[in-house]
């Protein structure tokens, strides 16, 4: 496996700025994210408040970004990150599509709105997961059941229904489904909280109980407490310093995921500082390797 | 006099965008500065990595920054500020051009890359003067000296020239000058440091010594220890916290002045934050007065 210098996850205006200026340090980068960027820019009204772009649509605001990350042949891996795992000298990445490594990583995935379901937490790993397409293979012959928040999520029901014998797909936005006829789509239901019964798993709906094999959740970003295990928080916000340092050393946060305020400007210039400082975190360890 | 809720001191990046994001948050702005915005954002030849201009030049970026601004109606008002006095419940600025009273300040003004002479600051207000406009009367009949960092000081030893008797100035740049016939230019010389004797002080240059009844030394920007007494610094920069807070209340700091590292989209990011710390003090002021 490749080994990255910096692994940047996030597609946001946090991640572009942070994939750009280590591009621009001739680091060798792995953008992760979605090639569509940021689904919370594209949706914005009009900006008002980043400098240099006046009056500027979400839709416009993107196009700007895409065009500056072709101009330095940027590339976005479009994958998920469920898992960062700090190695020691180096860190894991456990994505939907893979597993990657790099010697540093900056978190820049946004805030995650939803809350987690009383009892999901629990039992991840024990009927509950984030990932179809890693945990897919367990469910072969077995029920399953997904709660989607974004269409994109169909995807992954469409994926789990070649394997399982039954899925269920709760989808939690109100723009029509399109699933593989094999998935029995349930809409408008209100899931509550999850429990675990012997070899299954409950799904409470306000409305009425589900029993299956495994639960998969499917979110937009992991809860940064999930994402990275002893990563230090407040409120659910990743502490960081001027410098956008966690109390991992060489991983870095920036944009959202840092706290108020959720502005685009301040997203980019994090970025920008927390792929410097990624930069001097690399050549520390360099020189410090060079001495032993 | 009129009293501005936010005083912005500064028109780079970061000045820029605290001024606009203050403009959106419907408060009343001053901002502070040059019309020409920042000599060294144009002169800068290329900036690769501010999300959202590629492979901008200096020129341009300037450009995009002051459609910004016209398309907000954000006006600048040409001067610079010697002093911030902070009055417990407001601040009062003492420009070359006036005086401002505002009940919160955002120091953007950059780093001042010139370190004071030996002597400078022990004279401050002794025979040495940062603004000709402020003392310039105190010389009539006298003799004055004026050291210059741009050629932008040419006019105020213009403006010396018509009280004082003499004047002499001392132009640390290379461009050629264009003064009233009655200044006299010292080219090619090195200031080195200042003395105070009696009632007159003493430049020494490398070369020789001037003996003179004031000495103005004109720098784009004031050091920040000069600029507001009692301001926390560490190496010349100013400190702040995440929010941008100075130990002052009221008082914030983006962009450059507050350290490394020295980007154009780090000080936007940081002016958008200081703006909405801003917005903040001031709706806390505003209800503790109200529980008064």
């Amino acid at each position: 496996m490749s080994r990255f210098d910096i692994a940047v996850i996030g597609t946001g205006p946090a991640g572009l700025e942070a994939a750009i200026t280590a591009k621009v340090r001739n680091k060798n980068v792995l953008l992760l994210g979605s090639t569509n960027l940021s689904p919370k820019v594209e949706k914005a009204h009009t900006v008002q408040n980043y400098l240099g772009l006046p009056q500027v649509s979400g839709e416009d605001m993107q196009k700007a970004f895409s065009r500056h990350l072709e101009s330095m042949d940027i590339v976005i891996t479009q994958d998920r990150i469920n898992t960062v795992y700090a190695m020691g000298s180096y860190f894991a990445l456990q994505g939907h599509a893979g597993m990657y490594e790099a010697d540093s990583v900056i978190l820049a995935c946004g805030m995650s709105a939803a809350k987690p379901f009383p009892g999901e937490l629990e039992n991840l790993g024990r009927g509950v997961s984030y990932c179809a397409t890693c945990d897919g293979a367990l469910y072969k012959g077995k029920s399953a059941l997904v709660i989607g928040y974004s269409a994109e999520e169909e995807k992954e029901a469409d994926f789990l229904a070649e394997m399982a014998d039954e899925v269920i797909y709760i989808p939690m936005y109100s723009r029509e489904t399109s699933l593989n006829e094999k998935v029995r789509v349930l809409s408008g239901v209100n899931p509550v909280s999850i429990e675990k019964k012997d070899k299954r798993v409950i799904l409470s709906l306000k409305e009425r109980n589900i029993e299956t094999d495994g639960i998969f959740i499917l979110r937009e970003s992991v809860a940064p407490s999930q994402l990275v295990p002893g990563l230090e928080l407040e409120k659910n916000r990743v502490v960081v310093d001027r410098k956008q340092k966690t109390n991992i050393p060489g991983l870095f946060a920036c944009g959202d995921i840092t706290g108020e305020p959720y502005q685009y400007i301040k997203a980019a210039g994090e970025g920008n500082v927390a792929a410097l400082s990624a930069v001097s975190y690399l050549a520390e360890m360099k020189a410090a390797q060079a001495q032993k």
